[in-house]
């Protein structure tokens, strides 16, 4: 079935007849044409929606009336939306086999397998079918890609580590680099051997330039359906819960282990050694450095409770006027004492 | 002109006779051998000029006089130097176009551009005139390069995505990668389809590893003349004003938008939807979570005025001694009351 | 002499007869098979040392029995465990000089040396013997690589950088981007031309998507011994002391010096121009603004000395109590003025 009809299909499933609309592409409000699909949810964009050009508008039942536009109201207008946005995804950037990839003959390549220009597939690695390898990325000796997943160019994966089924990877994405530790033996810092892998479940997406270090012994484990973003670093032997989400720029050291569902927020830091419960929301920038637990809500560095943070922040605010009046206080305090010795003085006296 | 008469006569229209001097390269006063040419902006440098092997010191009107140095005074010693300085620029890394690039045969290359090594040019790419693409380097389908930039080894731009004229991209800037953006469907986070583009403006520079993600919908743009550090995020539907400078590790969260001639300073970050105003300056590791008005100084997590932090930060440094003095006020307080109760019951005897 | 045979003399030097076991590889004690070789420190891992599948485990003299397990005690069972361990590090994963890889005929390259597929070697390179290049890595004009290095897939390392002897690059690492320097010449950020170079001791090793930058005029300098993690910004004209670790996301502005045996916590901001005496400590997440003198133990932004933070902290925590308490103490102390005032006024009366 052509993209046109699909579209089609999906808009009669809404209940309008699309006859009259032509829709070729989806976009924003401000930046749509006349062939272009929107959605608009709050009552307050009705201006934004007045003001754009595009074809037909999804919104709420109970959006404003917009004269001049063509509205059509449905439950869950975002929802809906990206469902038929869904049907915009161009394919993957890779496709075939490249003559210039470099593949070793004791690469096991599935069936529909696409390799890009310049991509170098090393000794005893397998590529499940329909997965996608990127130009100039490099698989090493022994490592497993699952089926139908899309790696991106210029992405690193090291010997022996493992990508589940419909992961993507993201460019310069780096999977098992050599976790960082050191001895030191008097003279400079030897290194501890690294020999260890890292596992990467199904339906993981891994962003640009981020990585994930292979484990000193064992694995380094991402469970099923994380979601990463760019230039995120996963030390040696942490592990991540499922459906856990690490925003850009955070970073895990060493050991820690993640539950699932829990949210690390950008540029948040969780030190090693550190077990975070199901569940748990890690604010942004917050450095951990001790256990959080399940469903906690943690801020600031060192982390604790988001609502003890504000508060303390709150009142940080309010500590320089503090100090003057302390100071006051204090000024008060003196008078009120001479004051009190005279009356005492006094009472003796008579 | 040969280089070495370009610099004879930089030296000439400073009026200096250079018939004595060879000058064959520029460097700091520490590491200069006898062919270079140095400067030195401040009189406490003049014990580093005096033990400078320097050719020749450009140094400002009022530089004190040190023996045995040869020092050419001008205005601008600091930018007189770099202009000559700019001599010394070596041509780009990449020449011509080498013939292990995969160049599809449907790319359009413009006159004098240079494709290095391994580079994987797409379909539908435009590369303008003078444009240098660095090895190993992947242009994603539809790409657009303007004219006159230099794109660094093992750069990814992926498909749809423009460049201006003049840009300089260093190795490993990925352009273009997914928005971060999943919703919940009951079992796992589904991705929101990225069906945006990334579009860069002219003379912008993105340093090494940086990411600037596609948009949703519509375009993540950056301004003409933005300069991007290293380690930067620029996350999808990001906009970022002309002239604005994003240090090192910095990251700007999704639909935020920054004015003009904004200072990013490094490891901050900036929240999503938020605004940035003209000329705003966020200090160093700094946590934006609402928007600043245009020309204000922000400092700290969240980030507040810096006059203000500073003040917080100064007030924090004092109330360790403050709770002590608290306490000490507690206990006189308490004796006072002890002492007027006395009183008073002695009053009321009497 | 076989990995099999090296083990087995290991183990004998240890006093033990190893006839009864197979030692196949190494691991954690959760993770061991019945081949496996682990360790354990302390007495709390008893439980998991019974558990364990593993054929074999190193323990302290003063380890608990434990029935069932084999146990070996020995004086330092990490440092015994890693050099065992050290006997299954695995070859480097590039081997020869792979034919795709674009190598300039006027590079030098050493014996032994293994070159990736489509690495791209430029005119001028020196690469010194047993050193072996990754796949897709790009090494400029005038590079020189030291002996027995191992250089990581994807690296970028730019025109007449250098790196010593013994060093390993991870994927991603990029040696030699331009300084982040700029000029406001009224209408745009000018580029101050970035014409030194980065050049690295020898035993250092560099993480995953990694940057070091050159120098503006003369040298970026990573001294001998240094370890970087991942994700790491070193900026131009810094120079980093023998032996000083850099942790994950730690960033160092251009032109700081650090000492020798620094230890820069992760995502630590090191502002430009400062200098940092030999071992110090800078916690995770700092921010240091100015210098640190040799040995002091630094937290916070702006980062102070980390038992006065800790202090701070402390206190910050009792903060939101205090302001309670303050308020409670201004109303007692007005009180107090009160009965004071009357008893003062009743004994003007008296």
């Amino acid at each position: 079935m052509s993209r046109s009809m699909q579209i089609h299909e999906a808009l009669q499933a809404f209940g309008l007849s699309t006859d009259d609309h032509d829709i070729l592409g989806v976009s924003t409000l401000e930046q749509a044409g006349p062939h272009d699909l929107c959605f608009a949810e709050e009552a307050g964009q009705a201006a934004a929606v007045a003001r754009s050009q595009a074809a037909l508008i999804l919104v709420g039942e109970d959006f404003p009336e917009v004269p001049g536009t063509t509205l059509l109201r449905v439950a869950d207008p975002r929802d809906r939306f990206f469902e038929i946005a869904a049907l915009f995804i161009p394919a993957p950037e890779t496709e075939g086999i490249h003559p210039s990839a470099a593949i070793h003959p004791e690469a096991d390549i599935g069936a529909d397998v696409a390799i890009g220009a310049c991509a170098v597939i090393s000794a005893g690695v397998t590529v499940g079918s329909g997965s996608h390898i990127g130009p100039g990325t490099y698989l090493g000796p022994g490592v497993r890609i699952g089926s139908d997943c899309l790696i991106g160019p210029n992405v690193s994966i090291l010997r022996d580590c493992e990508i589940g089924d419909r992961c993507i990877l993201h460019p310069g994405a780096t999977i098992g680099g050599d976790g960082f530790g050191f001895r030191w033996d008097g003279s400079g810092h030897r290194k501890v051997p690294q020999l260890g892998r890292a596992v990467i479940g199904d339906d993981v997406e891994i962003g640009c330039n981020s990585c994930v270090d292979r484990a000193t012994l064992g694995i380094t484990r991402i469970g099923q359906g994380v979601k990463i973003d760019n230039l995120v670093q996963v030390a040696h032997n942490v592990t991540v819960g499922r459906h856990t989400i690490l925003v850009s720029q955070s970073g895990i050291a060493g050991s820690s282990a993640l539950g699932d569902g829990v949210v690390v927020a950008g540029q948040v830091a969780i030190s090693d050694h550190v077990q975070v419960g199901d569940g748990a929301r890690i604010g942004g920038q917050a450095g951990v450095v001790k256990d959080v637990p399940p469903q906690a809500a943690m801020f600031g560095t060192p982390a604790r409770p988001v609502k003890q943070a504000l508060r303390e922040h709150a009142a940080l605010a309010r500590l320089p006027d503090l100090l003057k009046q302390i100071k006051h206080q204090q000024e008060t305090i003196e008078r009120l004492e001479s004051r009190l010795s005279r009356l005492e003085a006094g009472q003796s006296d008579a």
